[in-house]
Protein backbone atom coordinates (compact mmCIF):
# COMPACT_ATOMS: atom_id res chain seq x y z
CA UNK A 1 0.00 0.00 0.00
CA UNK A 2 1.12 3.64 -0.63
CA UNK A 3 2.10 5.67 2.23
CA UNK A 4 2.00 9.38 2.06
CA UNK A 5 3.43 11.90 3.80
CA UNK A 6 0.91 15.01 4.70
CA UNK A 7 1.74 18.63 5.81
CA UNK A 8 -0.86 21.26 6.80
CA UNK A 9 0.87 24.62 7.35
CA UNK A 10 -1.55 27.35 9.12
CA UNK A 11 -0.22 30.70 10.33
CA UNK A 12 0.67 29.90 13.69
CA UNK A 13 1.15 25.66 13.37
CA UNK A 14 2.25 23.38 11.65
CA UNK A 15 0.74 19.59 11.14
CA UNK A 16 2.38 16.69 9.70
CA UNK A 17 1.46 12.87 9.50
CA UNK A 18 2.05 9.83 7.58
CA UNK A 19 -0.18 7.62 6.13
CA UNK A 20 -2.41 6.55 3.25
CA UNK A 21 -5.92 7.42 4.56
CA UNK A 22 -7.68 8.50 7.88
CA UNK A 23 -7.65 5.59 8.79
CA UNK A 24 -4.18 4.40 9.17
CA UNK A 25 -2.97 7.78 10.00
CA UNK A 26 -0.23 7.99 12.31
CA UNK A 27 -0.01 10.27 15.14
CA UNK A 28 0.16 13.93 14.18
CA UNK A 29 2.73 16.03 15.06
CA UNK A 30 2.54 19.50 15.37
CA UNK A 31 5.17 22.54 15.26
CA UNK A 32 4.87 26.20 15.80
CA UNK A 33 4.94 28.03 12.17
CA UNK A 34 7.71 30.28 12.98
CA UNK A 35 10.26 31.21 10.04
CA UNK A 36 10.40 29.57 6.76
CA UNK A 37 13.89 27.85 7.63
CA UNK A 38 12.85 26.49 10.62
CA UNK A 39 9.61 25.70 9.94
CA UNK A 40 10.50 23.56 6.61
CA UNK A 41 13.34 22.01 8.01
CA UNK A 42 11.39 20.69 11.02
CA UNK A 43 8.81 19.12 8.39
CA UNK A 44 11.60 17.51 6.43
CA UNK A 45 13.01 16.23 9.54
CA UNK A 46 9.89 14.61 10.67
CA UNK A 47 9.37 12.76 7.56
CA UNK A 48 12.91 11.83 6.68
CA UNK A 49 12.77 8.24 7.07
CA UNK A 50 9.33 7.50 6.67
CA UNK A 51 9.75 6.09 3.26
CA UNK A 52 6.85 7.65 1.60
CA UNK A 53 5.74 7.66 -1.73
CA UNK A 54 4.85 11.45 -1.81
CA UNK A 55 4.30 14.47 -0.15
CA UNK A 56 0.96 16.61 0.34
CA UNK A 57 1.16 20.19 1.43
CA UNK A 58 -1.93 22.13 1.98
CA UNK A 59 -0.61 25.78 2.80
CA UNK A 60 -2.17 28.86 4.39
CA UNK A 61 -1.23 31.21 1.29
CA UNK A 62 -1.53 33.65 -0.80
CA UNK A 63 0.10 30.69 -3.07
CA UNK A 64 1.82 30.77 -6.33
CA UNK A 65 0.75 27.33 -7.01
CA UNK A 66 2.82 27.48 -10.33
CA UNK A 67 5.85 27.65 -8.96
CA UNK A 68 5.37 26.09 -5.74
CA UNK A 69 6.12 29.22 -3.58
CA UNK A 70 4.03 31.05 -1.10
CA UNK A 71 2.85 34.70 -2.39
CA UNK A 72 3.10 37.75 -0.92
CA UNK A 73 1.96 37.72 2.77
CA UNK A 74 1.96 40.03 5.83
CA UNK A 75 3.30 36.78 7.29
CA UNK A 76 6.63 38.15 8.36
CA UNK A 77 9.73 36.34 6.74
CA UNK A 78 7.77 34.00 4.73
CA UNK A 79 6.77 36.12 1.33
CA UNK A 80 7.82 34.20 -1.59
CA UNK A 81 8.78 31.26 0.46
CA UNK A 82 9.78 27.89 -1.93
CA UNK A 83 7.87 25.20 0.06
CA UNK A 84 8.08 22.63 -2.69
CA UNK A 85 11.52 23.10 -3.97
CA UNK A 86 13.10 22.37 -0.29
CA UNK A 87 11.35 19.46 0.25
CA UNK A 88 11.96 17.91 -2.85
CA UNK A 89 15.30 18.15 -2.73
CA UNK A 90 15.67 16.93 0.99
CA UNK A 91 13.40 14.00 0.48
CA UNK A 92 12.98 13.12 -3.31
CA UNK A 93 9.49 12.51 -3.69
CA UNK A 94 6.61 14.06 -5.75
CA UNK A 95 4.99 16.83 -3.99
CA UNK A 96 1.68 17.85 -4.32
CA UNK A 97 0.86 21.53 -2.99
CA UNK A 98 -2.57 23.30 -3.19
CA UNK A 99 -4.23 25.59 -0.32
CA UNK A 100 -5.44 24.73 2.60
CA UNK A 101 -8.72 25.05 2.00
CA UNK A 102 -8.62 23.32 -1.22
CA UNK A 103 -7.26 20.79 0.45
CA UNK A 104 -9.59 20.30 3.28
CA UNK A 105 -12.02 20.04 0.20
CA UNK A 106 -10.13 17.30 -1.35
CA UNK A 107 -10.07 15.16 1.95
CA UNK A 108 -13.83 15.60 2.77
CA UNK A 109 -14.34 14.50 -1.28
CA UNK A 110 -12.50 11.42 -0.82
CA UNK A 111 -13.29 10.29 2.95
CA UNK A 112 -15.92 13.18 4.49
CA UNK A 113 -18.70 15.20 4.20
CA UNK A 114 -18.95 15.33 0.44
CA UNK A 115 -18.12 11.64 -0.69
CA UNK A 116 -19.01 10.83 -4.09
CA UNK A 117 -20.19 14.53 -4.87
CA UNK A 118 -17.69 16.38 -7.97
CA UNK A 119 -19.04 20.00 -6.68
CA UNK A 120 -19.08 21.47 -3.41
CA UNK A 121 -17.51 23.71 -1.29
CA UNK A 122 -15.64 23.68 1.56
CA UNK A 123 -15.33 26.98 3.97
CA UNK A 124 -13.47 27.27 7.18
CA UNK A 125 -14.51 30.33 9.31
CA UNK A 126 -12.16 30.85 12.00
CA UNK A 127 -8.56 33.18 12.35
CA UNK A 128 -9.36 33.90 9.13
CA UNK A 129 -12.23 33.04 6.24
CA UNK A 130 -11.92 31.04 3.08
CA UNK A 131 -13.31 28.29 0.63
CA UNK A 132 -12.21 25.88 -1.65
CA UNK A 133 -13.94 24.85 -4.30
CA UNK A 134 -14.65 21.29 -6.17
CA UNK A 135 -15.45 21.44 -10.00
CA UNK A 136 -15.89 18.31 -11.55
CA UNK A 137 -13.88 16.81 -8.97
CA UNK A 138 -11.01 19.08 -9.58
CA UNK A 139 -10.25 22.16 -6.97
CA UNK A 140 -10.89 25.63 -8.87
CA UNK A 141 -7.58 27.45 -9.77
CA UNK A 142 -7.51 30.25 -12.47
CA UNK A 143 -5.78 33.57 -12.09
CA UNK A 144 -4.16 32.23 -8.73
CA UNK A 145 -6.53 30.58 -6.26
CA UNK A 146 -10.20 31.74 -4.90
CA UNK A 147 -9.90 34.22 -1.91
CA UNK A 148 -13.55 33.44 -0.90
CA UNK A 149 -13.34 35.24 2.56
CA UNK A 150 -12.90 38.43 1.25
CA UNK A 151 -15.80 38.83 -0.79
CA UNK A 152 -18.14 41.71 -0.11
CA UNK A 153 -20.80 41.40 1.76
CA UNK A 154 -23.91 43.87 2.99
CA UNK A 155 -23.60 45.15 6.29
CA UNK A 156 -26.50 44.11 9.19
CA UNK A 157 -28.25 47.38 9.53
CA UNK A 158 -27.55 47.11 13.47
CA UNK A 159 -23.67 46.44 12.90
CA UNK A 160 -21.92 49.28 13.20
CA UNK A 161 -18.67 47.49 13.98
CA UNK A 162 -15.76 48.58 10.92
CA UNK A 163 -14.65 45.56 10.33
CA UNK A 164 -11.02 43.96 11.03
CA UNK A 165 -9.52 43.02 7.65
CA UNK A 166 -6.16 44.90 6.84
CA UNK A 167 -6.89 44.77 3.52
CA UNK A 168 -10.73 45.29 2.84
CA UNK A 169 -11.80 46.64 6.50
CA UNK A 170 -15.45 45.11 6.05
CA UNK A 171 -15.33 42.23 3.43
CA UNK A 172 -16.73 38.57 4.81
CA UNK A 173 -13.79 38.04 6.68
CA UNK A 174 -13.14 41.49 8.41
CA UNK A 175 -16.69 41.08 9.86
CA UNK A 176 -17.12 37.89 10.47
CA UNK A 177 -13.49 36.47 11.53
CA UNK A 178 -12.73 34.81 14.80
CA UNK A 179 -10.56 37.77 15.30
CA UNK A 180 -14.13 40.01 14.17
CA UNK A 181 -16.30 38.66 16.71
CA UNK A 182 -13.31 38.70 19.51
CA UNK A 183 -12.67 42.98 18.68
CA UNK A 184 -16.60 43.53 18.18
CA UNK A 185 -17.54 42.23 21.22
CA UNK A 186 -14.52 42.25 23.51
CA UNK A 187 -14.61 38.80 24.21
CA UNK A 188 -13.87 35.34 22.19
CA UNK A 189 -16.31 33.22 20.59
CA UNK A 190 -16.05 30.44 22.73
CA UNK A 191 -16.64 32.68 25.84
CA UNK A 192 -19.49 34.26 25.09
CA UNK A 193 -22.74 33.47 26.89
CA UNK A 194 -26.43 34.27 27.02
CA UNK A 195 -28.01 37.18 25.15
CA UNK A 196 -23.88 37.70 23.88
CA UNK A 197 -23.46 34.51 22.51
CA UNK A 198 -27.08 35.19 20.99
CA UNK A 199 -26.25 38.29 19.43
CA UNK A 200 -22.72 36.67 18.01
CA UNK A 201 -24.51 33.99 16.78
CA UNK A 202 -26.98 36.03 14.46
CA UNK A 203 -24.63 38.66 13.22
CA UNK A 204 -21.94 35.63 12.03
CA UNK A 205 -25.26 33.52 10.82
CA UNK A 206 -26.07 36.59 8.45
CA UNK A 207 -22.50 37.38 7.47
CA UNK A 208 -21.95 33.56 6.35
CA UNK A 209 -25.62 32.97 4.59
CA UNK A 210 -25.01 35.63 2.64
CA UNK A 211 -21.49 33.70 1.61
CA UNK A 212 -23.65 30.69 1.40
CA UNK A 213 -26.17 32.66 -1.03
CA UNK A 214 -23.26 33.77 -3.16
CA UNK A 215 -21.69 30.43 -3.32
CA UNK A 216 -25.40 28.82 -4.31
CA UNK A 217 -25.16 31.54 -7.36
CA UNK A 218 -22.13 31.74 -8.88
CA UNK A 219 -21.21 27.79 -8.20
CA UNK A 220 -24.13 25.83 -8.08
CA UNK A 221 -22.52 23.37 -5.25
CA UNK A 222 -24.28 20.56 -4.26
CA UNK A 223 -23.33 20.78 -0.88
CA UNK A 224 -21.30 23.18 1.29
CA UNK A 225 -19.23 22.11 4.38
CA UNK A 226 -18.93 24.76 6.74
CA UNK A 227 -15.93 24.30 9.20
CA UNK A 228 -13.29 25.81 11.17
CA UNK A 229 -13.86 27.65 14.81
CA UNK A 230 -16.34 29.87 14.82
CA UNK A 231 -18.84 27.32 12.64
CA UNK A 232 -18.75 25.04 15.86
CA UNK A 233 -20.35 27.93 18.10
CA UNK A 234 -23.81 26.90 19.13
CA UNK A 235 -26.40 27.47 17.08
CA UNK A 236 -24.40 29.04 14.19
CA UNK A 237 -25.03 25.63 11.27
CA UNK A 238 -28.78 26.24 12.06
CA UNK A 239 -28.81 29.91 12.28
CA UNK A 240 -26.66 29.87 8.97
CA UNK A 241 -29.44 27.45 7.03
CA UNK A 242 -32.18 29.34 8.57
CA UNK A 243 -30.87 32.38 6.82
CA UNK A 244 -29.70 30.80 3.62
CA UNK A 245 -33.40 29.72 3.02
CA UNK A 246 -34.79 33.21 3.61
CA UNK A 247 -31.31 34.74 0.81
CA UNK A 248 -32.50 32.69 -1.54
CA UNK A 249 -36.31 33.52 -1.30
CA UNK A 250 -37.42 30.49 -3.61
CA UNK A 251 -34.92 30.32 -6.41
CA UNK A 252 -33.98 28.45 -6.73
CA UNK A 253 -35.01 27.34 -3.38
CA UNK A 254 -34.76 23.90 -4.42
CA UNK A 255 -35.60 21.24 -1.15
CA UNK A 256 -31.82 20.32 -1.45
CA UNK A 257 -30.92 24.13 0.00
CA UNK A 258 -32.85 23.29 3.07
CA UNK A 259 -31.67 20.44 4.34
CA UNK A 260 -28.81 18.49 4.25
CA UNK A 261 -26.96 21.21 1.99
CA UNK A 262 -24.77 23.02 4.84
CA UNK A 263 -22.94 20.40 6.57
CA UNK A 264 -20.38 20.62 9.02
CA UNK A 265 -17.08 18.48 8.16
CA UNK A 266 -16.89 15.27 8.26
CA UNK A 267 -13.10 14.67 9.06
CA UNK A 268 -13.62 17.02 11.69
CA UNK A 269 -10.24 18.65 12.47
CA UNK A 270 -8.09 16.22 10.06
CA UNK A 271 -9.73 17.39 6.47
CA UNK A 272 -6.40 19.36 5.93
CA UNK A 273 -4.48 16.47 6.51
CA UNK A 274 -6.48 14.14 4.28
CA UNK A 275 -6.29 16.38 1.80
CA UNK A 276 -2.77 16.45 2.02
CA UNK A 277 -2.63 12.25 1.47
CA UNK A 278 -4.81 13.11 -1.57
CA UNK A 279 -2.75 15.83 -3.09
CA UNK A 280 0.62 13.41 -2.37
CA UNK A 281 -0.98 10.77 -4.40
CA UNK A 282 -2.29 13.32 -7.00
CA UNK A 283 1.45 14.13 -7.25
CA UNK A 284 2.45 9.99 -7.75
CA UNK A 285 -0.53 10.14 -10.80
CA UNK A 286 0.89 13.09 -11.88
CA UNK A 287 4.46 11.84 -11.81
CA UNK A 288 3.86 8.39 -13.68
CA UNK A 289 1.37 10.16 -16.13
CA UNK A 290 4.29 12.88 -17.24
CA UNK A 291 7.43 10.18 -16.82
CA UNK B 1 -16.91 19.51 -42.72
CA UNK B 2 -20.14 19.70 -40.03
CA UNK B 3 -22.78 21.47 -40.34
CA UNK B 4 -24.67 22.27 -37.09
CA UNK B 5 -27.71 24.24 -35.73
CA UNK B 6 -27.40 26.73 -32.93
CA UNK B 7 -30.61 28.68 -31.15
CA UNK B 8 -30.30 31.22 -29.12
CA UNK B 9 -33.97 31.64 -26.73
CA UNK B 10 -34.35 34.57 -24.64
CA UNK B 11 -37.42 36.07 -23.09
CA UNK B 12 -38.70 38.04 -25.84
CA UNK B 13 -36.97 36.29 -28.85
CA UNK B 14 -35.70 33.28 -30.23
CA UNK B 15 -32.73 33.31 -32.56
CA UNK B 16 -31.65 30.51 -35.29
CA UNK B 17 -28.64 29.78 -37.13
CA UNK B 18 -26.53 27.04 -39.12
CA UNK B 19 -22.95 26.29 -39.72
CA UNK B 20 -19.96 25.38 -38.30
CA UNK B 21 -18.02 28.53 -36.91
CA UNK B 22 -19.21 32.14 -36.75
CA UNK B 23 -17.52 32.64 -39.97
CA UNK B 24 -19.61 30.42 -42.71
CA UNK B 25 -23.13 31.21 -39.95
CA UNK B 26 -26.00 31.75 -42.05
CA UNK B 27 -28.01 34.31 -41.90
CA UNK B 28 -29.66 34.44 -38.38
CA UNK B 29 -33.59 33.87 -38.19
CA UNK B 30 -35.37 35.44 -35.30
CA UNK B 31 -38.80 34.98 -33.86
CA UNK B 32 -40.47 35.49 -30.86
CA UNK B 33 -40.70 33.67 -28.07
CA UNK B 34 -44.37 33.39 -27.75
CA UNK B 35 -45.86 30.19 -26.25
CA UNK B 36 -44.02 26.83 -26.13
CA UNK B 37 -45.77 24.74 -28.71
CA UNK B 38 -45.24 27.79 -31.30
CA UNK B 39 -41.89 28.60 -30.91
CA UNK B 40 -40.88 25.07 -31.01
CA UNK B 41 -42.26 24.50 -34.26
CA UNK B 42 -41.07 27.81 -35.77
CA UNK B 43 -37.36 26.24 -34.67
CA UNK B 44 -38.07 23.30 -35.89
CA UNK B 45 -39.33 24.27 -38.60
CA UNK B 46 -36.22 26.57 -39.39
CA UNK B 47 -33.89 24.01 -38.86
CA UNK B 48 -36.21 20.74 -40.67
CA UNK B 49 -34.08 19.70 -44.36
CA UNK B 50 -30.90 21.62 -43.05
CA UNK B 51 -29.47 18.74 -42.86
CA UNK B 52 -27.36 19.21 -39.25
CA UNK B 53 -25.41 16.84 -37.68
CA UNK B 54 -26.36 18.25 -34.46
CA UNK B 55 -28.20 21.01 -32.80
CA UNK B 56 -27.39 23.20 -29.61
CA UNK B 57 -29.75 25.44 -28.16
CA UNK B 58 -28.32 28.03 -25.37
CA UNK B 59 -31.85 29.09 -23.32
CA UNK B 60 -33.29 31.86 -20.65
CA UNK B 61 -33.77 29.82 -17.51
CA UNK B 62 -33.84 28.33 -15.21
CA UNK B 63 -33.14 24.95 -16.99
CA UNK B 64 -33.44 21.79 -15.99
CA UNK B 65 -30.22 20.39 -17.70
CA UNK B 66 -30.60 16.38 -17.21
CA UNK B 67 -34.39 16.83 -18.29
CA UNK B 68 -33.39 18.92 -20.95
CA UNK B 69 -36.71 21.44 -19.45
CA UNK B 70 -37.81 24.64 -18.66
CA UNK B 71 -37.79 25.20 -15.00
CA UNK B 72 -40.32 26.86 -12.83
CA UNK B 73 -40.19 30.44 -14.86
CA UNK B 74 -42.61 33.58 -14.50
CA UNK B 75 -42.50 33.30 -18.27
CA UNK B 76 -46.21 32.24 -18.81
CA UNK B 77 -46.69 28.87 -19.73
CA UNK B 78 -43.19 27.84 -20.45
CA UNK B 79 -42.36 26.16 -16.51
CA UNK B 80 -41.52 23.01 -16.89
CA UNK B 81 -41.07 22.89 -21.03
CA UNK B 82 -39.47 20.49 -22.80
CA UNK B 83 -36.97 21.51 -24.63
CA UNK B 84 -35.15 18.82 -25.91
CA UNK B 85 -37.66 16.17 -26.86
CA UNK B 86 -39.57 17.89 -29.14
CA UNK B 87 -36.88 19.15 -31.11
CA UNK B 88 -34.92 15.69 -31.08
CA UNK B 89 -38.25 13.84 -31.62
CA UNK B 90 -38.71 15.98 -35.20
CA UNK B 91 -35.20 16.33 -36.15
CA UNK B 92 -33.31 12.75 -34.80
CA UNK B 93 -30.13 14.15 -34.44
CA UNK B 94 -27.83 14.94 -31.12
CA UNK B 95 -29.19 17.95 -29.10
CA UNK B 96 -26.84 19.74 -26.50
CA UNK B 97 -28.70 22.32 -24.21
CA UNK B 98 -27.13 24.51 -21.69
CA UNK B 99 -28.12 28.16 -20.40
CA UNK B 100 -27.70 31.17 -22.65
CA UNK B 101 -24.46 32.45 -20.61
CA UNK B 102 -23.18 29.23 -20.37
CA UNK B 103 -23.51 29.16 -24.34
CA UNK B 104 -21.99 32.53 -24.60
CA UNK B 105 -19.09 31.69 -22.65
CA UNK B 106 -18.56 28.44 -24.68
CA UNK B 107 -18.66 30.82 -27.92
CA UNK B 108 -16.57 33.16 -26.45
CA UNK B 109 -14.13 30.60 -25.26
CA UNK B 110 -13.91 29.03 -29.06
CA UNK B 111 -13.57 32.18 -31.03
CA UNK B 112 -14.18 35.28 -28.74
CA UNK B 113 -12.33 37.06 -26.33
CA UNK B 114 -11.46 34.22 -24.42
CA UNK B 115 -9.36 32.12 -26.55
CA UNK B 116 -6.94 29.72 -25.07
CA UNK B 117 -8.58 29.86 -21.55
CA UNK B 118 -10.09 27.24 -19.53
CA UNK B 119 -11.08 29.54 -16.46
CA UNK B 120 -13.08 32.67 -16.90
CA UNK B 121 -16.84 33.93 -16.90
CA UNK B 122 -19.41 35.52 -19.27
CA UNK B 123 -21.45 38.04 -17.58
CA UNK B 124 -24.32 39.65 -19.44
CA UNK B 125 -25.81 42.97 -17.92
CA UNK B 126 -29.14 43.93 -19.80
CA UNK B 127 -32.66 42.81 -19.36
CA UNK B 128 -31.60 40.02 -17.08
CA UNK B 129 -28.40 39.60 -15.43
CA UNK B 130 -26.55 36.48 -15.54
CA UNK B 131 -22.86 34.90 -15.34
CA UNK B 132 -21.32 31.20 -16.94
CA UNK B 133 -18.68 30.04 -16.08
CA UNK B 134 -15.90 27.95 -17.56
CA UNK B 135 -13.85 25.64 -15.35
CA UNK B 136 -10.83 23.52 -17.27
CA UNK B 137 -12.94 24.36 -20.15
CA UNK B 138 -16.24 23.00 -18.88
CA UNK B 139 -19.71 24.90 -18.20
CA UNK B 140 -20.09 25.00 -14.29
CA UNK B 141 -22.93 22.85 -13.05
CA UNK B 142 -23.75 21.06 -10.27
CA UNK B 143 -27.14 21.58 -8.09
CA UNK B 144 -28.61 22.69 -10.96
CA UNK B 145 -26.37 26.16 -12.42
CA UNK B 146 -25.47 28.95 -11.48
CA UNK B 147 -27.90 32.07 -11.44
CA UNK B 148 -25.10 34.84 -10.68
CA UNK B 149 -27.38 37.82 -11.68
CA UNK B 150 -28.93 37.12 -7.79
CA UNK B 151 -26.49 37.58 -5.71
CA UNK B 152 -26.14 39.87 -2.82
CA UNK B 153 -24.45 43.47 -3.07
CA UNK B 154 -24.06 46.45 -0.91
CA UNK B 155 -26.23 49.10 -1.56
CA UNK B 156 -24.47 52.40 -3.23
CA UNK B 157 -24.68 54.86 0.12
CA UNK B 158 -26.44 57.23 -2.55
CA UNK B 159 -28.85 54.59 -3.67
CA UNK B 160 -32.06 54.45 -2.36
CA UNK B 161 -34.39 52.83 -5.27
CA UNK B 162 -35.87 49.90 -3.62
CA UNK B 163 -34.82 47.44 -6.64
CA UNK B 164 -36.74 45.61 -9.20
CA UNK B 165 -36.13 41.62 -8.58
CA UNK B 166 -39.43 40.30 -7.85
CA UNK B 167 -38.06 37.44 -5.86
CA UNK B 168 -34.70 39.51 -4.09
CA UNK B 169 -35.93 42.91 -4.78
CA UNK B 170 -32.59 44.70 -4.38
CA UNK B 171 -29.79 42.02 -5.40
CA UNK B 172 -27.40 42.60 -8.42
CA UNK B 173 -29.89 42.08 -10.78
CA UNK B 174 -32.50 44.34 -8.88
CA UNK B 175 -30.72 47.21 -8.66
CA UNK B 176 -28.45 47.25 -12.01
CA UNK B 177 -30.65 45.68 -14.92
CA UNK B 178 -31.48 47.18 -17.45
CA UNK B 179 -34.95 47.42 -16.44
CA UNK B 180 -33.97 49.11 -12.85
CA UNK B 181 -32.20 51.50 -14.72
CA UNK B 182 -35.16 52.93 -16.28
CA UNK B 183 -37.15 52.19 -13.29
CA UNK B 184 -35.05 54.38 -11.09
CA UNK B 185 -33.95 57.28 -13.27
CA UNK B 186 -37.22 56.91 -15.82
CA UNK B 187 -35.05 56.68 -18.53
CA UNK B 188 -34.28 53.86 -20.36
CA UNK B 189 -30.29 53.58 -20.37
CA UNK B 190 -29.33 54.67 -24.03
CA UNK B 191 -31.51 57.37 -23.71
CA UNK B 192 -29.61 58.84 -20.60
CA UNK B 193 -27.00 61.95 -21.05
CA UNK B 194 -24.97 64.50 -19.52
CA UNK B 195 -25.20 64.11 -15.69
CA UNK B 196 -28.24 61.87 -15.44
CA UNK B 197 -26.09 59.11 -17.86
CA UNK B 198 -22.74 60.05 -15.79
CA UNK B 199 -24.70 58.85 -12.50
CA UNK B 200 -26.39 55.93 -14.28
CA UNK B 201 -22.93 54.64 -15.47
CA UNK B 202 -21.06 55.02 -11.95
CA UNK B 203 -23.99 53.38 -10.06
CA UNK B 204 -23.95 50.92 -12.37
CA UNK B 205 -20.12 50.32 -12.43
CA UNK B 206 -20.36 50.22 -8.40
CA UNK B 207 -22.53 47.49 -8.58
CA UNK B 208 -21.16 45.64 -11.43
CA UNK B 209 -17.66 45.61 -10.31
CA UNK B 210 -18.96 43.89 -7.34
CA UNK B 211 -20.09 41.19 -9.00
CA UNK B 212 -16.28 41.09 -10.77
CA UNK B 213 -14.44 41.38 -7.18
CA UNK B 214 -16.90 38.48 -5.81
CA UNK B 215 -16.00 36.30 -9.39
CA UNK B 216 -12.06 36.86 -8.34
CA UNK B 217 -12.63 35.74 -4.98
CA UNK B 218 -14.50 32.46 -5.40
CA UNK B 219 -13.82 31.48 -8.68
CA UNK B 220 -10.09 33.29 -9.77
CA UNK B 221 -11.12 33.43 -13.02
CA UNK B 222 -8.30 34.21 -15.81
CA UNK B 223 -10.99 36.94 -17.90
CA UNK B 224 -14.30 38.52 -17.24
CA UNK B 225 -16.05 39.01 -20.41
CA UNK B 226 -19.01 41.70 -19.79
CA UNK B 227 -21.73 41.66 -22.61
CA UNK B 228 -24.96 42.71 -22.73
CA UNK B 229 -27.07 46.12 -23.38
CA UNK B 230 -26.59 47.73 -20.41
CA UNK B 231 -22.86 46.46 -20.93
CA UNK B 232 -22.21 49.67 -23.59
CA UNK B 233 -23.48 52.63 -21.91
CA UNK B 234 -20.40 54.78 -22.93
CA UNK B 235 -17.87 54.35 -19.82
CA UNK B 236 -19.71 51.69 -17.97
CA UNK B 237 -16.77 49.13 -18.97
CA UNK B 238 -13.96 52.18 -17.65
CA UNK B 239 -15.87 52.55 -15.02
CA UNK B 240 -16.18 49.11 -13.35
CA UNK B 241 -12.83 48.13 -14.18
CA UNK B 242 -11.56 51.04 -11.54
CA UNK B 243 -14.14 50.32 -9.22
CA UNK B 244 -12.30 46.29 -9.32
CA UNK B 245 -9.14 47.52 -8.85
CA UNK B 246 -10.52 49.45 -5.82
CA UNK B 247 -12.62 46.63 -4.88
CA UNK B 248 -9.65 44.15 -5.01
CA UNK B 249 -7.55 46.53 -2.57
CA UNK B 250 -4.30 45.18 -3.86
CA UNK B 251 -5.31 41.75 -2.87
CA UNK B 252 -4.35 39.88 -5.32
CA UNK B 253 -4.09 42.90 -7.09
CA UNK B 254 -2.30 40.96 -9.92
CA UNK B 255 -1.17 43.04 -12.63
CA UNK B 256 -4.05 40.95 -14.98
CA UNK B 257 -6.66 42.34 -12.88
CA UNK B 258 -5.70 46.27 -13.95
CA UNK B 259 -5.70 45.52 -17.60
CA UNK B 260 -7.17 43.41 -19.92
CA UNK B 261 -8.96 41.55 -17.14
CA UNK B 262 -12.63 42.86 -17.71
CA UNK B 263 -13.21 43.20 -21.70
CA UNK B 264 -16.37 43.33 -23.99
CA UNK B 265 -17.30 40.37 -25.88
CA UNK B 266 -15.27 39.22 -29.42
CA UNK B 267 -18.42 38.13 -30.89
CA UNK B 268 -20.38 41.15 -30.53
CA UNK B 269 -23.96 39.60 -31.02
CA UNK B 270 -23.40 35.82 -31.21
CA UNK B 271 -21.62 34.80 -28.64
CA UNK B 272 -24.74 32.52 -27.55
CA UNK B 273 -25.34 31.62 -31.61
CA UNK B 274 -21.50 30.41 -31.43
CA UNK B 275 -22.05 28.66 -28.32
CA UNK B 276 -24.75 26.68 -29.77
CA UNK B 277 -22.25 25.95 -32.36
CA UNK B 278 -20.27 24.15 -29.64
CA UNK B 279 -23.31 22.46 -27.55
CA UNK B 280 -23.91 21.00 -31.26
CA UNK B 281 -20.58 19.98 -31.69
CA UNK B 282 -20.41 18.11 -28.00
CA UNK B 283 -23.39 16.54 -28.45
CA UNK B 284 -22.03 14.81 -31.52
CA UNK B 285 -19.04 14.16 -29.47
CA UNK B 286 -20.85 13.06 -26.24
CA UNK B 287 -23.36 10.59 -28.76
CA UNK B 288 -20.43 9.07 -29.91
CA UNK B 289 -18.45 8.17 -26.90
CA UNK B 290 -21.54 6.74 -25.62
CA UNK B 291 -22.24 4.67 -28.86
Amino acid sequence: MARYGTVEMGGTKTLGAVGSSPDDLSDVVAVPTTDPAETLSQVIEFLDGEQVDAIGIAAFGPLDLVGGRIGVTPKEGWSETDLVGPVRDALDVPIGLDTDVNGAALGEGRWGAAQGLGNFVYVTVGTGIGGGALVDGEPVHGLGHPEMGHISVRRHPEDDYPGICRLHGDCLEGLASGPAIEHRSGARGEDLSGTDLTTAVALEAFYVAQMARNLVYILAPERVIIGGGVSRLPGLLDGVNDRLVDELAGYPGLPEHASGFLVPPGLADISGLAGGLVLAKRAVDRARSSG
